[in-house]
């Protein structure tokens, strides 16, 4: 059984065989870092096409479009950009999106159906339909663009998240952006995957499903979600040999890749949150279900109290514990042992004399890990979001102005 | 049928008849703006009392004594400080707060067991028993110790709430703290009512938990609950006249008199939440169900990119549509009607040209009424919160430090 694989370097979206990728400024995104807002992803042949959406009842055009294609097999490239979301735009937000994606195709020279489309942004405002025609029909493809797709579809991001992953024979790919409106409610706001393993569908609907929910769902920025969250993966088959189906060894190493890369890329998402200036790791063992884990991991990491504390490398644990009680989940104050960094400070309810000292030195570093043990059952979960610093409420306070 | 009722000017929780109150500082709370951290409210006549308790997992000593004792016919007095929740103390947590019952029962010169508890503070320490002993002895006694109470339980806030309602010929007074650690998830941390009506057990029961359905439960601050949330009514009778009962004229004027003083308290502190700089209120109706209703209003009120756009007087009504799209509520985007000051920002899911100078005006003011209709059914529902600033940051990054 192949159990092993390894992150290659500089891998992005585009590392998998048959997929190309580029990118355009159409002047939405007036904060573009990178000077692009639009970008396309393309690949040779179709590709088994399947998603993950938003489950918020406000859904962007994009993401029901989207959802009304996949999953597919015919699909050949995706079609993104920041700036606009194209969300709460009424009745022009569908014949917008079909106008873009319809753009997108001339310039593949497909069909409109054979595209996906993602816009990120500001909600309520109209896509600039002129400029990102004329943006995309500019695009120049590589097969290292996925870099350049990578800057193009941050908004507030700081930094472009990609990486690729290499397992027996094929690669997976993907790229990432998000850094506010991100909950563990659904996916994060946009992430790509690509991979050139040959890949029977139901199975690759189900692999991204299972990544998703341990990783993408497992971030917090803000405990906002938004209406064009997406994660869409491409497979187009090109490295050949069996095709990798529900069940068999090839699928248990596919799925461990494809969790492996997602996670990498949550965690750059929760890295990079709005203002963050480090990575909080909650780790929940011991609970009496699984869902049970995953909501007290969820709930402490967008805690503003915990993030607030974090932020200020404030050991002050009760801040954990009274997010922790309030969860809705199980819960026993009796039975809970919690550490920081390693450092134990509660102990079966006990409060542990703890090295202040050590705490607040733990507290400062770049990644911060809190371990809880709820002592009532074998369920665990690991969820990740950030800190919460004054830069948040200045990025956020005047963020269409 | 009465239905009038009046604020009274320099309400508070001793303006009922037969209630006193009086404060000390015990050195517990570093931060007491008034140098009082530490108050008792006695009534001259047993009380019937019936509260209603945070909903956590994770509940302070105090509370679990509380509830252990409510609803009760031999209630005489109420002890409280701030400073230190003692919760989270392990093994302490009990003793120390039946200590600190029976230094208060001995000033009063009543039983332990006619006694209720309140601490409200860091999580984790335990209470300086000998200090708190000293200053509960110190305590003078006078009919318009409210204020001192109003003040000795201050945290994080910056302003003391309190205020009474006369309705017919009896008076209704409370106090209430809480800045921090807010969230409708239960009451608010600590509110203390009295009055002197003379009220059946069960039906001041019904009508507190009524009261705060539509008040104390209506409001956030961050999202964040706390392990001590209590709010306590104490009714002694004294004014005499008919047993006010269930379905009763006067049990409909009690009700609105209640529900009044409940929102003015419950108002004071979304106003004065921690760093807050203006109040929020949200508005839903045409919601399919009344918990759909509370629903919404509470996400949008909880929202933190909701909150920043308020702090930064940001027209960016996007946020209160994704918001409201993701609170699990029964929502349909073609049926939204969305106004932010009166504006009309959004009617039947159509964008509607606003002036923009008008909207960032009234952003600035310092009340901003939301109001959504859901058009999908006849609910309604009412929450209040606050901004998130800088400010909100640098109190919570070193509250123990």
């Amino acid at each position: 059984m192949h159990t092993d694989f390894t992150f290659i370097e500089n891998g992005t979206v585009t590392s998998p065989s048959g997929f190309t990728a580029g990118a355009a400024y159409a002047g939405i995104n007036k904060h573009a870092r990178f000077n692009l807002d639009t970008a396309l992803l393309a690949s040779a042949v179709p590709c088994h096409a399947v998603g993950v959406f938003t489950t918020s009842g406000f859904k962007a055009a994009a993401v029901v479009l989207c959802q009304s294609r996949v999953p597919s097999s015919s699909i050949r490239g995706i079609v993104v950009n920041s700036g606009c979301a194209n969300a709460g735009t009424g009745e022009y937000g569908e014949p917008d999106a079909q106008n873009m994606l319809t753009a997108a195709a001339d310039r593949l020279g497909i069909d409109a159906f054979e595209m996906l489309i993602a816009s990120t942004g500001v909600i309520g405002k109209r896509l600039p339909l002129e400029a990102l025609k004329t943006a995309i029909a500019s695009i120049k493809f590589s097969s290292n663009g996925g870099d350049l797709m990578a800057k193009a579809i941050m908004t507030t991001d700081t930094i472009p998240k990609q990486c690729a992953v290499v397992c027996g024979g094929y690669t997976i790919g993907g790229v990432a952006k998000g850094s506010g409106m991100i909950h563990p409610d659904m996916a994060t706001m946009l992430s790509f995957i690509t991979t050139d393993a040959v890949v029977e569908t139901g199975f690759l609907q189900h692999a991204l499903r299972e990544a998703v929910n341990k990783s993408f769902n497992m971030i917090s920025v803000d405990g906002d979600t938004s209406p064009s969250d997406s994660v869409i993966l491409l497979a187009n088959g090109l490295a050949g040999g069996e095709t990798i189906t529900a069940g068999s060894e090839e699928a248990a190493c596919f799925q461990q890749a494809l969790d492996a890369l997602c996670i990498y890329l949550a965690k750059a998402v929760a890295r990079d949150g709005e203002g963050a200036t480090k990575l909080m790791e909650v780790t929940v063992k011991g609970a009496a279900s699984a869902e049970d884990a995953r909501q007290v991991a969820r709930v402490i990491t967008t805690s503003p109290l915990v993030k607030t504390a974090v932020h200020g490398c404030d050991p002050n644990w009760g801040r954990i514990v009274a997010a922790a009680g309030r969860s809705g989940a199980a819960f026993v104050l009796e039975k809970l042992s919690l550490a920081i960094g390693g450092a134990l400070v509660l102990s079966n309810g006990q409060p542990v004399p703890a090295d202040n000292d050590e705490l607040v030195r733990v507290l400062g570093g770049s990644e911060v890990k809190i371990e809880l043990d709820l002592n009532l059952g074998s369920f665990a979960a690991i969820a990740w979001g950030c800190d919460l610093s004054a830069e948040y409420v200045s990025i956020n306070a005047d963020y269409t102005t």
